[in-house]
Protein backbone atom coordinates (compact mmCIF):
# COMPACT_ATOMS: atom_id res chain seq x y z
CA UNK A 1 0.00 0.00 0.00
CA UNK A 2 1.21 3.65 -0.90
CA UNK A 3 0.40 6.88 0.44
CA UNK A 4 0.27 9.99 -1.30
CA UNK A 5 -0.64 13.37 0.90
CA UNK A 6 0.28 16.14 2.33
CA UNK A 7 0.53 17.52 6.30
CA UNK A 8 2.36 19.98 7.88
CA UNK A 9 4.64 20.52 11.00
CA UNK A 10 1.77 19.68 13.59
CA UNK A 11 1.82 16.12 12.34
CA UNK A 12 3.10 13.78 14.90
CA UNK A 13 6.04 11.67 13.63
CA UNK A 14 3.79 8.53 15.53
CA UNK A 15 1.03 8.75 12.90
CA UNK A 16 3.60 8.13 10.05
CA UNK A 17 5.19 5.33 12.33
CA UNK A 18 1.97 3.49 12.52
CA UNK A 19 1.16 3.61 8.91
CA UNK A 20 4.40 2.42 8.18
CA UNK A 21 4.04 -0.63 10.86
CA UNK A 22 0.80 -1.58 9.03
CA UNK A 23 3.16 -1.87 5.34
CA UNK A 24 1.83 1.43 4.30
CA UNK A 25 5.01 2.91 2.28
CA UNK A 26 4.98 6.79 2.66
CA UNK A 27 7.78 7.57 0.58
CA UNK A 28 4.58 9.96 -0.74
CA UNK A 29 3.68 11.47 2.46
CA UNK A 30 5.07 15.37 2.25
CA UNK A 31 5.84 17.73 5.55
CA UNK A 32 5.66 21.11 5.03
CA UNK A 33 7.67 22.76 7.19
CA UNK A 34 6.18 25.91 8.72
CA UNK A 35 2.38 24.83 7.65
CA UNK A 36 -0.34 23.06 9.10
CA UNK A 37 -2.59 20.53 8.54
CA UNK A 38 -5.81 19.96 6.81
CA UNK A 39 -8.66 20.47 9.76
CA UNK A 40 -12.04 19.67 9.56
CA UNK A 41 -14.47 20.06 12.40
CA UNK A 42 -18.33 19.29 12.50
CA UNK A 43 -20.93 18.35 14.88
CA UNK A 44 -23.16 15.07 14.84
CA UNK A 45 -26.89 15.41 15.37
CA UNK A 46 -28.21 12.37 18.38
CA UNK A 47 -28.77 10.05 15.44
CA UNK A 48 -24.98 10.01 14.87
CA UNK A 49 -25.31 10.07 10.86
CA UNK A 50 -26.31 13.78 9.99
CA UNK A 51 -23.38 15.79 10.61
CA UNK A 52 -22.41 19.33 10.07
CA UNK A 53 -19.49 21.29 9.27
CA UNK A 54 -18.32 23.86 11.53
CA UNK A 55 -15.28 24.62 9.93
CA UNK A 56 -12.80 23.43 7.71
CA UNK A 57 -9.07 24.78 7.03
CA UNK A 58 -7.17 23.27 3.78
CA UNK A 59 -3.57 24.79 5.23
CA UNK A 60 -1.44 22.78 3.19
CA UNK A 61 -3.71 21.47 0.97
CA UNK A 62 -4.27 24.66 -0.22
CA UNK A 63 -1.01 25.16 -2.35
CA UNK A 64 -0.66 21.04 -2.56
CA UNK A 65 1.28 20.05 -5.93
CA UNK A 66 1.06 16.16 -5.78
CA UNK A 67 4.41 14.67 -7.05
CA UNK A 68 4.28 10.59 -7.60
CA UNK A 69 7.82 8.91 -6.63
CA UNK A 70 8.83 6.96 -9.56
CA UNK A 71 7.79 3.15 -8.22
CA UNK A 72 4.25 4.46 -7.30
CA UNK A 73 3.34 5.54 -10.85
CA UNK A 74 2.67 1.49 -11.64
CA UNK A 75 0.31 1.21 -9.21
CA UNK A 76 -2.37 -1.44 -10.71
CA UNK A 77 -5.07 -0.07 -8.27
CA UNK A 78 -5.41 3.76 -7.29
CA UNK A 79 -7.98 5.39 -4.72
CA UNK A 80 -8.14 9.27 -5.14
CA UNK A 81 -8.92 10.25 -1.30
CA UNK A 82 -11.18 12.93 -0.81
CA UNK A 83 -9.73 16.15 -1.84
CA UNK A 84 -9.79 18.87 -4.24
CA UNK A 85 -11.00 18.03 -7.69
CA UNK A 86 -7.74 19.93 -9.69
CA UNK A 87 -5.53 17.46 -6.84
CA UNK A 88 -7.06 14.37 -7.77
CA UNK A 89 -6.43 15.34 -11.45
CA UNK A 90 -2.90 15.84 -10.76
CA UNK A 91 -2.12 12.53 -9.21
CA UNK A 92 -4.42 10.59 -11.95
CA UNK A 93 -2.38 12.32 -14.35
CA UNK A 94 0.76 10.30 -13.04
CA UNK A 95 -0.93 7.09 -12.80
CA UNK A 96 0.35 5.94 -15.91
CA UNK A 97 0.07 1.82 -14.90
CA UNK A 98 -3.40 1.87 -13.50
CA UNK A 99 -5.89 -0.77 -13.74
CA UNK A 100 -8.34 0.59 -11.68
CA UNK A 101 -8.69 3.94 -10.49
CA UNK A 102 -11.58 5.09 -8.02
CA UNK A 103 -12.28 8.30 -6.21
CA UNK A 104 -14.19 9.97 -3.34
CA UNK A 105 -15.39 13.38 -3.80
CA UNK A 106 -17.80 15.78 -1.38
CA UNK A 107 -20.32 18.72 -1.88
CA UNK A 108 -17.69 21.31 -1.58
CA UNK A 109 -15.81 20.39 -4.93
CA UNK A 110 -19.39 19.43 -5.88
CA UNK A 111 -20.42 22.62 -5.80
CA UNK A 112 -17.18 24.14 -6.71
CA UNK A 113 -15.01 22.42 -9.17
CA UNK A 114 -18.59 20.88 -11.61
CA UNK A 115 -16.03 21.82 -14.71
CA UNK A 116 -12.87 19.65 -13.31
CA UNK A 117 -15.31 16.89 -11.61
CA UNK A 118 -17.15 16.21 -14.78
CA UNK A 119 -13.83 15.91 -16.50
CA UNK A 120 -12.67 13.37 -13.34
CA UNK A 121 -15.40 11.74 -13.67
CA UNK A 122 -15.00 10.18 -17.79
CA UNK A 123 -11.57 9.12 -16.34
CA UNK A 124 -12.22 7.06 -13.36
CA UNK A 125 -13.29 3.65 -13.15
CA UNK A 126 -15.64 4.48 -10.20
CA UNK A 127 -17.12 6.94 -7.58
CA UNK A 128 -17.55 6.45 -4.16
CA UNK A 129 -19.66 9.38 -2.53
CA UNK A 130 -22.58 9.70 -0.33
CA UNK A 131 -26.22 9.87 -0.18
CA UNK A 132 -26.80 13.29 0.15
CA UNK A 133 -23.46 13.99 -2.20
CA UNK A 134 -25.54 11.83 -5.07
CA UNK A 135 -28.17 14.00 -4.24
CA UNK A 136 -26.94 17.25 -5.10
CA UNK A 137 -24.96 15.79 -8.14
CA UNK A 138 -27.80 14.63 -10.04
CA UNK A 139 -30.76 16.62 -8.17
CA UNK A 140 -32.28 13.38 -8.40
CA UNK A 141 -34.41 12.42 -4.90
CA UNK A 142 -34.54 8.62 -5.31
CA UNK A 143 -31.21 7.15 -4.77
CA UNK A 144 -31.37 4.45 -7.44
CA UNK A 145 -32.19 6.72 -10.27
CA UNK A 146 -29.75 9.19 -8.34
CA UNK A 147 -26.99 5.80 -8.88
CA UNK A 148 -27.11 5.45 -12.02
CA UNK A 149 -26.98 9.18 -13.10
CA UNK A 150 -24.07 9.56 -11.84
CA UNK A 151 -22.63 6.41 -13.18
CA UNK A 152 -23.74 7.55 -16.84
CA UNK A 153 -21.79 10.87 -16.11
CA UNK A 154 -18.85 8.07 -16.71
CA UNK A 155 -17.56 6.55 -14.02
CA UNK A 156 -18.36 2.70 -14.91
CA UNK A 157 -19.45 1.52 -10.94
CA UNK A 158 -20.99 4.38 -8.52
CA UNK A 159 -21.39 3.40 -4.71
CA UNK A 160 -23.23 5.34 -2.98
CA UNK A 161 -22.23 5.53 1.22
CA UNK A 162 -25.68 5.56 3.05
CA UNK A 163 -23.80 5.61 7.09
CA UNK A 164 -25.44 3.65 9.45
CA UNK A 165 -27.65 2.35 6.57
CA UNK A 166 -25.10 0.74 4.56
CA UNK A 167 -23.81 1.34 0.78
CA UNK A 168 -25.75 0.99 -2.66
CA UNK A 169 -24.06 -0.22 -5.97
CA UNK A 170 -24.52 0.61 -9.73
CA UNK A 171 -23.10 -0.36 -12.35
CA UNK A 172 -24.57 -1.16 -15.52
CA UNK A 173 -25.98 -4.75 -14.82
CA UNK A 174 -26.06 -4.54 -11.11
CA UNK A 175 -27.92 -2.83 -8.36
CA UNK A 176 -27.89 -3.54 -4.86
CA UNK A 177 -27.52 -2.72 -1.53
CA UNK A 178 -25.88 -3.72 1.52
CA UNK A 179 -26.81 -2.88 4.71
CA UNK A 180 -24.55 -1.51 7.38
CA UNK A 181 -23.07 -4.20 10.41
CA UNK A 182 -25.75 -3.58 13.25
CA UNK A 183 -23.36 -1.94 15.86
CA UNK A 184 -24.43 -0.96 19.60
CA UNK A 185 -21.93 0.84 20.00
CA UNK A 186 -21.35 4.42 17.53
CA UNK A 187 -18.61 6.60 19.67
CA UNK A 188 -17.73 8.93 16.93
CA UNK A 189 -18.48 8.41 13.08
CA UNK A 190 -15.80 10.33 11.40
CA UNK A 191 -13.66 8.59 8.86
CA UNK A 192 -16.63 5.90 8.58
CA UNK A 193 -16.41 6.64 4.88
CA UNK A 194 -12.68 6.62 4.75
CA UNK A 195 -12.57 3.27 6.10
CA UNK A 196 -15.22 2.25 3.71
CA UNK A 197 -13.31 3.10 0.67
CA UNK A 198 -10.00 2.14 2.52
CA UNK A 199 -11.44 -1.23 3.11
CA UNK A 200 -13.20 -2.00 -0.37
CA UNK A 201 -9.95 -0.95 -2.31
CA UNK A 202 -7.65 -2.73 0.32
CA UNK A 203 -9.80 -5.59 -1.24
CA UNK A 204 -9.59 -5.24 -4.41
CA UNK A 205 -5.84 -5.05 -4.20
CA UNK A 206 -5.41 -7.77 -2.32
CA UNK A 207 -7.64 -9.99 -4.74
CA UNK A 208 -6.05 -8.25 -7.71
CA UNK A 209 -9.13 -8.05 -9.58
CA UNK A 210 -12.50 -6.54 -9.87
CA UNK A 211 -14.95 -8.48 -11.41
CA UNK A 212 -18.34 -8.42 -10.07
CA UNK A 213 -18.25 -10.59 -6.99
CA UNK A 214 -15.18 -8.97 -5.64
CA UNK A 215 -16.58 -5.72 -5.82
CA UNK A 216 -19.48 -7.22 -3.66
CA UNK A 217 -16.94 -8.33 -1.41
CA UNK A 218 -14.95 -5.42 -1.39
CA UNK A 219 -18.15 -3.73 -0.59
CA UNK A 220 -18.61 -5.83 2.49
CA UNK A 221 -15.49 -5.46 3.81
CA UNK A 222 -16.01 -1.87 3.29
CA UNK A 223 -19.06 -2.01 4.95
CA UNK A 224 -17.19 -3.57 8.03
CA UNK A 225 -14.24 -1.63 8.03
CA UNK A 226 -16.20 1.76 8.68
CA UNK A 227 -18.12 -0.70 11.24
CA UNK A 228 -15.05 -0.79 13.38
CA UNK A 229 -14.23 2.46 12.86
CA UNK A 230 -17.24 4.25 14.68
CA UNK A 231 -16.92 2.21 17.57
CA UNK A 232 -14.39 4.60 19.01
CA UNK A 233 -12.43 8.10 18.01
CA UNK A 234 -9.46 8.44 15.69
CA UNK A 235 -8.14 5.07 14.45
CA UNK A 236 -8.13 3.53 17.80
CA UNK A 237 -10.44 1.09 16.95
CA UNK A 238 -8.48 -0.02 13.85
CA UNK A 239 -5.32 -0.24 16.28
CA UNK A 240 -6.47 -2.74 17.96
CA UNK A 241 -8.04 -5.32 15.68
CA UNK A 242 -6.40 -7.46 13.90
CA UNK A 243 -7.71 -9.09 10.39
CA UNK A 244 -8.93 -12.37 12.05
CA UNK A 245 -11.48 -9.81 13.90
CA UNK A 246 -12.39 -8.73 10.48
CA UNK A 247 -13.11 -12.05 9.30
CA UNK A 248 -15.03 -13.12 12.45
CA UNK A 249 -16.88 -10.33 11.38
CA UNK A 250 -17.60 -10.90 7.59
CA UNK A 251 -19.08 -14.56 8.78
CA UNK A 252 -21.26 -12.98 11.33
CA UNK A 253 -22.30 -10.59 8.29
CA UNK A 254 -22.82 -12.89 5.99
CA UNK A 255 -24.73 -15.17 8.21
CA UNK A 256 -26.77 -12.19 8.78
CA UNK A 257 -27.57 -11.77 5.20
CA UNK A 258 -28.83 -15.31 4.90
CA UNK A 259 -32.17 -17.18 5.00
CA UNK B 1 -57.04 -14.57 6.62
CA UNK B 2 -59.73 -13.32 8.86
CA UNK B 3 -59.99 -9.30 9.00
CA UNK B 4 -61.62 -7.06 11.68
CA UNK B 5 -61.70 -4.05 11.31
CA UNK B 6 -64.34 -1.03 11.42
CA UNK B 7 -65.28 1.21 8.62
CA UNK B 8 -68.00 4.21 8.25
CA UNK B 9 -70.62 4.41 5.19
CA UNK B 10 -68.15 6.13 3.06
CA UNK B 11 -66.46 3.10 2.41
CA UNK B 12 -67.13 1.39 -0.76
CA UNK B 13 -68.44 -1.40 -1.14
CA UNK B 14 -66.09 -2.54 -4.21
CA UNK B 15 -63.21 -2.46 -1.68
CA UNK B 16 -65.17 -5.26 0.49
CA UNK B 17 -64.76 -6.80 -2.83
CA UNK B 18 -62.02 -6.75 -3.31
CA UNK B 19 -60.85 -8.37 -0.17
CA UNK B 20 -63.43 -11.18 -0.56
CA UNK B 21 -61.36 -11.87 -4.12
CA UNK B 22 -58.42 -12.00 -2.11
CA UNK B 23 -59.63 -15.26 0.01
CA UNK B 24 -59.82 -12.31 3.11
CA UNK B 25 -62.83 -13.58 5.28
CA UNK B 26 -64.25 -10.05 5.92
CA UNK B 27 -67.45 -11.62 8.73
CA UNK B 28 -65.06 -9.15 11.00
CA UNK B 29 -65.62 -5.77 9.46
CA UNK B 30 -68.22 -3.87 10.79
CA UNK B 31 -69.65 -0.96 8.38
CA UNK B 32 -71.25 1.87 11.27
CA UNK B 33 -74.36 3.65 9.50
CA UNK B 34 -74.04 7.79 9.72
CA UNK B 35 -70.06 7.52 10.62
CA UNK B 36 -66.72 8.14 8.74
CA UNK B 37 -63.84 5.67 8.16
CA UNK B 38 -60.68 6.35 9.80
CA UNK B 39 -59.05 9.09 7.62
CA UNK B 40 -55.19 10.12 7.72
CA UNK B 41 -53.92 12.87 5.89
CA UNK B 42 -50.18 13.59 5.82
CA UNK B 43 -46.99 15.31 3.65
CA UNK B 44 -43.87 13.19 2.36
CA UNK B 45 -40.48 15.10 2.25
CA UNK B 46 -38.92 15.09 -0.99
CA UNK B 47 -36.92 12.16 0.35
CA UNK B 48 -40.12 10.39 0.11
CA UNK B 49 -38.97 8.46 3.83
CA UNK B 50 -39.69 11.27 6.37
CA UNK B 51 -43.73 12.37 6.88
CA UNK B 52 -45.29 15.04 8.71
CA UNK B 53 -48.77 13.94 9.60
CA UNK B 54 -51.20 16.87 8.62
CA UNK B 55 -54.80 15.40 9.87
CA UNK B 56 -55.80 12.54 11.44
CA UNK B 57 -59.42 11.97 12.51
CA UNK B 58 -60.31 8.82 14.11
CA UNK B 59 -63.89 9.01 13.07
CA UNK B 60 -65.66 5.34 13.57
CA UNK B 61 -62.19 4.19 15.41
CA UNK B 62 -63.13 6.50 18.66
CA UNK B 63 -66.33 4.05 19.23
CA UNK B 64 -65.08 0.84 17.95
CA UNK B 65 -65.87 -2.40 20.48
CA UNK B 66 -64.24 -5.18 18.65
CA UNK B 67 -66.47 -8.24 19.01
CA UNK B 68 -64.60 -11.09 17.29
CA UNK B 69 -67.15 -13.63 15.07
CA UNK B 70 -66.66 -17.39 16.76
CA UNK B 71 -64.63 -19.00 14.57
CA UNK B 72 -62.13 -15.85 14.34
CA UNK B 73 -61.51 -16.46 18.01
CA UNK B 74 -59.42 -19.52 17.84
CA UNK B 75 -56.87 -17.86 14.75
CA UNK B 76 -53.28 -19.33 15.58
CA UNK B 77 -51.71 -16.33 13.70
CA UNK B 78 -53.06 -12.97 15.37
CA UNK B 79 -51.67 -9.73 14.39
CA UNK B 80 -52.98 -6.58 16.19
CA UNK B 81 -52.61 -3.71 13.22
CA UNK B 82 -52.04 -0.22 14.40
CA UNK B 83 -54.97 1.01 16.51
CA UNK B 84 -55.62 2.39 19.98
CA UNK B 85 -53.88 0.75 22.27
CA UNK B 86 -57.05 0.00 23.89
CA UNK B 87 -58.64 -1.75 21.07
CA UNK B 88 -55.48 -4.04 20.63
CA UNK B 89 -56.01 -5.11 23.97
CA UNK B 90 -59.75 -5.79 23.62
CA UNK B 91 -58.92 -7.87 20.51
CA UNK B 92 -56.17 -9.85 22.35
CA UNK B 93 -58.21 -10.62 25.18
CA UNK B 94 -60.38 -12.29 22.77
CA UNK B 95 -58.12 -14.52 20.89
CA UNK B 96 -57.90 -17.34 23.08
CA UNK B 97 -56.31 -19.81 20.44
CA UNK B 98 -53.17 -17.77 19.32
CA UNK B 99 -49.96 -19.61 18.91
CA UNK B 100 -48.22 -15.71 17.60
CA UNK B 101 -49.70 -12.66 18.58
CA UNK B 102 -47.58 -9.25 17.08
CA UNK B 103 -48.47 -6.14 17.27
CA UNK B 104 -48.17 -2.70 15.61
CA UNK B 105 -47.85 0.31 17.45
CA UNK B 106 -47.25 3.87 16.61
CA UNK B 107 -45.80 7.64 18.16
CA UNK B 108 -49.50 8.75 18.85
CA UNK B 109 -50.44 5.76 21.01
CA UNK B 110 -46.85 5.67 22.25
CA UNK B 111 -47.59 9.49 23.76
CA UNK B 112 -50.92 8.82 25.28
CA UNK B 113 -51.01 5.35 26.46
CA UNK B 114 -48.10 4.43 27.75
CA UNK B 115 -49.58 2.25 30.64
CA UNK B 116 -51.83 0.31 27.91
CA UNK B 117 -48.78 -0.43 25.66
CA UNK B 118 -46.40 -0.98 28.58
CA UNK B 119 -49.47 -4.12 29.10
CA UNK B 120 -49.78 -4.58 25.64
CA UNK B 121 -46.28 -5.24 25.76
CA UNK B 122 -45.73 -7.49 28.20
CA UNK B 123 -48.78 -10.03 26.67
CA UNK B 124 -47.83 -10.17 22.44
CA UNK B 125 -45.02 -11.75 21.48
CA UNK B 126 -43.83 -9.39 18.46
CA UNK B 127 -43.65 -5.82 18.01
CA UNK B 128 -43.44 -4.26 14.87
CA UNK B 129 -42.84 -0.10 14.73
CA UNK B 130 -40.92 2.20 13.05
CA UNK B 131 -37.67 3.87 13.62
CA UNK B 132 -38.45 6.96 15.23
CA UNK B 133 -41.39 5.35 17.05
CA UNK B 134 -38.62 3.35 18.57
CA UNK B 135 -36.49 6.02 19.75
CA UNK B 136 -39.51 7.49 21.36
CA UNK B 137 -40.05 4.64 23.23
CA UNK B 138 -36.71 3.80 24.62
CA UNK B 139 -35.48 7.70 24.79
CA UNK B 140 -31.86 5.87 23.04
CA UNK B 141 -31.03 7.31 19.42
CA UNK B 142 -28.84 3.82 18.52
CA UNK B 143 -31.35 1.56 16.86
CA UNK B 144 -29.56 -1.83 17.94
CA UNK B 145 -29.43 -0.72 21.65
CA UNK B 146 -33.47 0.77 21.43
CA UNK B 147 -34.62 -2.60 19.52
CA UNK B 148 -33.41 -4.53 22.47
CA UNK B 149 -34.51 -2.20 24.86
CA UNK B 150 -38.19 -2.33 23.78
CA UNK B 151 -37.47 -6.62 23.25
CA UNK B 152 -37.20 -6.07 27.15
CA UNK B 153 -40.11 -4.54 27.70
CA UNK B 154 -41.77 -7.52 27.19
CA UNK B 155 -42.12 -8.87 23.47
CA UNK B 156 -39.90 -11.96 22.07
CA UNK B 157 -38.85 -10.25 19.25
CA UNK B 158 -38.94 -6.63 17.68
CA UNK B 159 -38.90 -5.37 14.09
CA UNK B 160 -37.63 -1.94 13.52
CA UNK B 161 -38.81 -0.95 10.10
CA UNK B 162 -36.54 2.04 8.60
CA UNK B 163 -38.39 3.04 5.73
CA UNK B 164 -36.67 2.32 2.61
CA UNK B 165 -33.39 2.15 4.40
CA UNK B 166 -35.29 -1.53 5.24
CA UNK B 167 -35.82 -2.83 8.82
CA UNK B 168 -33.78 -4.71 11.86
CA UNK B 169 -34.60 -7.91 13.55
CA UNK B 170 -34.08 -8.28 17.84
CA UNK B 171 -35.02 -11.46 19.43
CA UNK B 172 -32.56 -12.51 22.81
CA UNK B 173 -30.27 -14.00 20.54
CA UNK B 174 -30.39 -12.49 17.41
CA UNK B 175 -29.61 -8.90 16.32
CA UNK B 176 -29.47 -8.45 12.28
CA UNK B 177 -30.77 -5.89 9.54
CA UNK B 178 -31.65 -6.63 5.62
CA UNK B 179 -32.19 -3.94 3.33
CA UNK B 180 -35.03 -2.47 1.53
CA UNK B 181 -35.31 -3.76 -2.05
CA UNK B 182 -34.11 -0.79 -4.17
CA UNK B 183 -35.97 0.83 -5.95
CA UNK B 184 -36.46 3.16 -8.33
CA UNK B 185 -39.98 4.07 -8.61
CA UNK B 186 -41.16 5.83 -5.36
CA UNK B 187 -44.94 7.42 -6.18
CA UNK B 188 -47.03 7.12 -2.85
CA UNK B 189 -45.13 5.36 0.66
CA UNK B 190 -47.96 5.45 1.96
CA UNK B 191 -49.23 1.95 3.72
CA UNK B 192 -45.16 0.47 2.94
CA UNK B 193 -45.29 -0.27 6.72
CA UNK B 194 -48.66 -2.09 6.86
CA UNK B 195 -47.75 -4.18 3.77
CA UNK B 196 -44.71 -4.83 5.13
CA UNK B 197 -46.40 -6.41 8.62
CA UNK B 198 -48.87 -7.97 5.75
CA UNK B 199 -46.20 -9.71 4.25
CA UNK B 200 -44.44 -10.89 7.26
CA UNK B 201 -47.42 -12.30 8.78
CA UNK B 202 -48.72 -13.64 5.74
CA UNK B 203 -46.19 -15.86 5.51
CA UNK B 204 -45.51 -16.94 9.14
CA UNK B 205 -49.38 -17.92 8.74
CA UNK B 206 -48.44 -19.89 5.53
CA UNK B 207 -45.65 -21.98 6.70
CA UNK B 208 -47.43 -22.36 10.42
CA UNK B 209 -44.56 -21.82 12.79
CA UNK B 210 -42.04 -19.05 13.59
CA UNK B 211 -38.77 -20.56 13.62
CA UNK B 212 -35.71 -17.81 13.54
CA UNK B 213 -35.40 -18.81 9.93
CA UNK B 214 -38.83 -18.56 9.04
CA UNK B 215 -39.37 -15.41 10.61
CA UNK B 216 -36.24 -13.81 8.81
CA UNK B 217 -37.81 -15.20 5.78
CA UNK B 218 -40.96 -13.52 6.99
CA UNK B 219 -39.12 -9.89 7.30
CA UNK B 220 -37.95 -10.81 3.73
CA UNK B 221 -41.33 -10.92 2.35
CA UNK B 222 -42.23 -8.30 4.38
CA UNK B 223 -39.72 -6.02 2.66
CA UNK B 224 -40.49 -6.99 -1.06
CA UNK B 225 -44.78 -6.86 -0.50
CA UNK B 226 -44.18 -3.03 0.71
CA UNK B 227 -41.48 -2.66 -2.35
CA UNK B 228 -43.95 -3.26 -4.24
CA UNK B 229 -47.02 -1.28 -2.51
CA UNK B 230 -44.48 2.43 -3.07
CA UNK B 231 -44.78 1.71 -6.44
CA UNK B 232 -48.04 2.97 -7.37
CA UNK B 233 -50.80 4.79 -5.01
CA UNK B 234 -52.93 2.50 -2.33
CA UNK B 235 -53.52 -0.84 -3.50
CA UNK B 236 -52.29 -0.31 -6.98
CA UNK B 237 -49.22 -2.08 -7.47
CA UNK B 238 -50.68 -4.73 -4.99
CA UNK B 239 -54.17 -5.39 -7.47
CA UNK B 240 -51.39 -6.11 -10.36
CA UNK B 241 -49.00 -8.63 -9.15
CA UNK B 242 -49.25 -12.14 -7.95
CA UNK B 243 -47.56 -14.56 -5.68
CA UNK B 244 -44.97 -15.24 -8.60
CA UNK B 245 -43.98 -11.62 -9.01
CA UNK B 246 -43.36 -11.59 -5.50
CA UNK B 247 -41.07 -14.70 -5.14
CA UNK B 248 -39.09 -13.44 -8.78
CA UNK B 249 -38.36 -10.30 -6.78
CA UNK B 250 -37.25 -12.12 -3.78
CA UNK B 251 -34.79 -14.77 -5.97
CA UNK B 252 -33.71 -10.95 -7.04
CA UNK B 253 -33.31 -9.82 -3.09
CA UNK B 254 -31.57 -13.09 -2.10
CA UNK B 255 -28.96 -13.43 -5.12
CA UNK B 256 -28.17 -8.99 -4.28
CA UNK B 257 -27.14 -10.45 -0.54
CA UNK B 258 -25.44 -13.29 -1.71
CA UNK B 259 -21.55 -12.65 -2.12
Amino acid sequence: MRLVGVVGEDWPAEHTEFLRSRRIDTAGLRVVPGARTFRWRGKYQRNMNDRQTVDVQLNVMEQFDPVLPEDFRRCPFVFLANGSTEIQLKVLGQCLGANLIVADTMDLWIRTERQQLNELLRRIDGLVLNDSEAKLLTEDDNLVRAGHRVREMGPRFVVIKKGEHGAMFFSRHETYVLPAYPTARVVDPTGAGDSFAGGMMGYLAEQGNFEPRTLKEAMAYGILVASFTVEDFSLERLKNIERADLDRRMDEYRRMLTF
